[in-house]
């Protein structure tokens, strides 16, 4: 890695690049706008919605003369998706300073690798195997033992490239599922952890090495993709200090610099890690308005060798997600305390186009803003879990 | 005024056309990409810093092919300055629909008929008399007094087009300073106010004449120009009150739509109205942090028949503008709870290129934090007037 870009003298306006200009990077602008930077983005997509805000080179992450007209004129590079070709990252760390650095995309792009390195660590997770043969899968399962699941070990997110192992019938199943993969992507068996809950915990390190967290948030999932996040996540204070260890341990092994989240599962008092991203993370978009540096913000402070910024709490927050199209937004403003968050997408089945974050002063409140807004949008069932946890006490 | 455009169905991406390029525009874009709004900007500097987040048309404001290549595509139109030349006011409103009205524009352009409609509204004012001659001066000083302020009625702003005077030998000195502008922006002679706080109220009324307000600021000028704001300013309830029927009542004289401030100054526990802004104040930036909807937020969501946001606190805050280059980010950023804003300007004596916030969740922990902040940037100065306040009592 070059070394960061001195940025203690203010008379010049330092330039991000970002590889990727989907929400992520959007948020990342207006973030950074703040702060005083500018920002360049490279995309595939000619109607990229970072676009709207920053210039955009439009062109493949791994074509030469795309990367050679993105890097002109940024100071500093970064991501905002994990799976960035590796000659792409490997050819912008070797002009540029780029952060998170290199081997933590690499760690976070394989499955095997990212579960061998937490156990390393001695950060817990559940049992897994590497996968190449239907030999080894039978193998696998006599060890790991059924429920389990079959993965990808690259380019899966969001429940896709896994299938899930209920019985000794499903074993052939899911190899013609995902076999045929295999030389490609690799495969892993992982061991089904009955997890209570699903936390995740969202945390930063500097160039100097300064770490810091914000607190620990509890997400639900539907179909595989984050429909909700609350944060502050009720915690013991063993979890949460658990969590943090976790996250620092990692940060410190990959050398990490920026933003990444850290994905776990609670049962019965114990922690597993499940995966983490090297990136901002939909669990961390609460943080714009629910803690005072947000998890973009603190991204590029920490990339730029700035001082990190506050991860206190300001009140409870929920995010919930939108996924394929907009709700009514006159009817969701409406809400004392909500705030939108619209990433100008076109609507697409399954996309994730916006979020809103709720802001409330107690869990009380919390959950009689989320009920108002789910029975008002007729999205009751999305808000159901949150209010339920908040008023579990 | 073209009918507001129907925005309830969310399926387009409206595009708001700004009328200057400035930071408040900038900040204008910052909050309403959240939203989903588009932006096109018109401003005759090619180097304008909100150009930086939105497409900027290059021209000057009443210059027809200008206005033209400005307006094609957007749905509404604002303004981020209150000089707008009538006929561009006019000839935008005749082809979009614009908020603020442009009779706010016309009022808040004149001291005259400003002061001569706070007057007819019951809004308390100083003395104040149109002078066109130096035998009117004579006979305005003869009736207002000494000390009073001999000021333009057209085109003054932060202090600038204003002469002092404090004897009567001052009167031809007075005169001869301003007299020669006289034909072309009018004068007016203005009682002296020796006030003992200055205090702004930031308003918002919507389309559908729902008004609300901000926590009353305190402010502090240096030179005349905005050094440091205060939320929420200590004050009775008496003045709170009449704070906020001055200002709702102003914007529905005015069937005003969007955001205004109404500055105010505060003696021997009674209010007088000085002079009124039709656009985002600087006193308002700090409702970015320490509100739940911001000032930019309101703007827009009025303009755009949306509902208006919560105006509650969130804690304490504190603004303080950089004039002329900002200063060190990373000795300020190291503090707990600052809120940095760079407008991306050149630094240039006197210009405003950025201001920060602090936020803090009681008066005697923002004190504290404005101690720290004032010291490690060497502006003890800046911060010293608030910190007294706070530590009034």
């Amino acid at each position: 890695m070059t070394p960061a870009p001195d940025l203690q003298d203010d008379s010049g306006i330092p330039t991000v690049g970002v590889l990727g200009g989907g929400q992520l990077a959007r948020m990342l602008v207006l973030a950074g706008a703040p702060l005083g930077l500018r920002f360049k983005l490279l995309d595939p997509a000619p109607d990229a919605c970072a676009g709207q805000l920053a210039p955009l080179t439009v062109g493949a992450y791994d074509a030469p003369d795309a990367l050679r007209s993105f890097v002109e004129g940024i100071d500093v590079a970064t991501f905002d998706f994990e799976n960035v070709p590796a000659p792409a990252a490997e050819w912008l760390a070797a002009t540029r300073s780029v952060f998170p650095p290199p081997r933590a995309l690499a760690v976070s792009q394989d499955r095997l690798s990212e579960k061998s390195l937490f156990r390393e660590l001695g950060i817990p997770v559940t049992a897994f195997a590497a996968v190449d043969t239907l030999d080894e899968l039978h193998a696998a399962v006599a060890t790991i033992g059924i429920p389990s699941i079959l993965k990808t070990r690259r380019l899966g997110y969001d429940g896709k490239g896994q299938y899930r192992i209920r019985s000794a019938e499903d074993v052939q199943a899911a190899w013609s599922a995902l076999g045929p993969q295999a030389p490609e992507v690799g495969l892993i068996l992982e061991g089904f952890v009955p997890f209570q809950r699903e936390l995740s915990i969202i945390a930063a390190r500097d160039r100097s090495g300064e770490f810091c967290a914000w607190p620990l948030t509890r997400n639900w999932h539907v179909d595989g993709v984050l429909s909700a996040s609350l944060a502050p996540a009720r915690a013991s204070a063993g979890i949460r200090e658990k969590a943090m260890t976790y996250a620092r341990t990692l940060a410190e092994a990959l050398e990490y610099v920026g933003v990444f989240a850290l994905e776990l599962f609670e049962h019965d008092g114990e922690l597993l890690a499940n995966e983490m991203a090297p990136r901002v993370h939909n669990s961390g978009h609460w943080t714009i308005e629910g803690s005072h540096a947000s998890q973009f913000e603190n991204h590029l402070r920490a990339g730029l060798g700035l001082p990190l910024g506050s991860t206190a709490m300001r009140g409870q927050a929920c995010m919930l997600n939108w996924l394929g199209a907009m709700p009514d937004r006159k009817t969701a403003l409406a809400v004392p305390g909500l705030h939108w968050h619209d990433y100008g997408k076109r609507p697409r089945p399954g996309r994730k186009v916006g979020h809103a974050t709720l802001c409330a002063d107690s869990p009380a409140e919390l959950a009689a803003k989320l009920e108002r807004l789910g029975a008002a949008l007729d999205r009751r069932a999305q808000v159901a879990p949150v209010v339920a946890s908040l008023r579990d006490g």
